[in-house]
């Protein structure tokens, strides 16, 4: 049964500080999970998120010492998922293209002409640039997901403090390739969580 | 009347390329969006996201030449939502907390605790750092307000490719302190989107 009420998903969202750690959430609701967050857009369509799900003793013994001042939601949350950017995601360009025309959602010609008109800016893009691509569409999917967990029971708790420069190692993956973009924490919360003031909108929009 | 079906605002949104010219969104709509899209979360609570909404005809004008191949989004929206990282964020760190010290929400004590530990870091955040932290919050905000959007009936497309080194100045902001993240077409969709693919959550994630 999967709480469906958009307004209690979204504005009852709050970031959870501790976990009730008994609370295990399988590998199967996880994907189902990262299935659903990823239907967030992304720069054509490349979708550069990589998500590792570190859920075991093991895993959650390395990340410990990565994560700064968190380390209560690391001890007691079902899992942290690892949200990174692949900053080589156009490798993957033919294989959604391809999926795209093998579903019959686009012509081998409209393929080719998008690739070709995409390709070279993604192939020979900067590195900053590429990191901004990568970053900003990986969040979108850190926030989608972070509703979606709502859906299925669980709360959340975004970090961006932690060992930047060491995590992708930690877990195994070639740091130049994927950076780490966000960690959230995910399980059910054990937390009496507060409200939090936000700016008025008047004050940041300007109408022009 | 919204719509409050999770499912249906999240798994049914598409990107539109054209809308319909005629539908115009009130000031006041668009800041309850930006309010509910701002119940986000970000690091330390600093919301450095700032939007400048181009719904004028002198403003689409202006806007036209630096979103490159997206013109049909920008003739036919409602608005096209600028949204931009505020580099100096932390310049509003005191109102923030201070509000919420005011809501009852927060101590004096704690604010002060919090404002010693995490200012330094802000203030003397490397340009790099303050990027990648304005641009991951801001696209977490932009998530919410694409589904808030759909919420109130309104479909979006987002939209990285634009001329980033100039959007700032067109609109009067020093480009030094507001970085450009992503521009958000907003209205009512004249357009048969299609269904696109995404990749094996499987393929993507990995368990630690």
């Amino acid at each position: 049964m999967k709480n469906n009420d958009f307004q209690d998903i979204t504005f009852n969202r709050h970031s959870a500080k501790v976990f009730d750690k008994d609370v295990k959430i399988s590998n199967e609701e996880m994907l189902e999970m990262i299935t659903e967050a990823t239907k967030a857009p992304s720069s054509v369509n490349m979708q550069p998120w990589r998500f590792v799900v570190v859920e075991s003793k093991e895993g959650k013994e390395k990340l410990r010492p990565l994560i700064r001042f968190n380390t209560r939601q690391n001890d007691t949350s079902s899992a942290m998922i690892l949200i990174f950017g692949d900053m080589k995601c156009y490798e993957k360009a033919e294989e959604i293209y391809g999926s795209a025309v093998e579903k019959g959602l686009m012509t081998k010609d409209v393929k080719k002409e998008l690739m070709d008109f995409f390709m070279p800016g993604y192939e020979n893009a900067p590195k900053e640039k590429m990191n901004d691509i990568v970053k900003i569409d990986s969040s979108l999917v850190a926030m989608q997901l972070m509703l979606v967990a709502r859906q299925h029971g669980y709360d959340t708790n975004p970090m961006g403090g932690f060992e930047e420069d060491k995590v992708a190692e930690a877990f195994g993956l070639d740091p130049e390739k994927y950076v780490p973009v966000l960690i959230v924490a995910i399980g059910k919360s054990d937390y009496t969580a507060h409200e939090s003031v936000r700016l008025d909108a008047k004050d940041i929009t300007v109408f022009k």
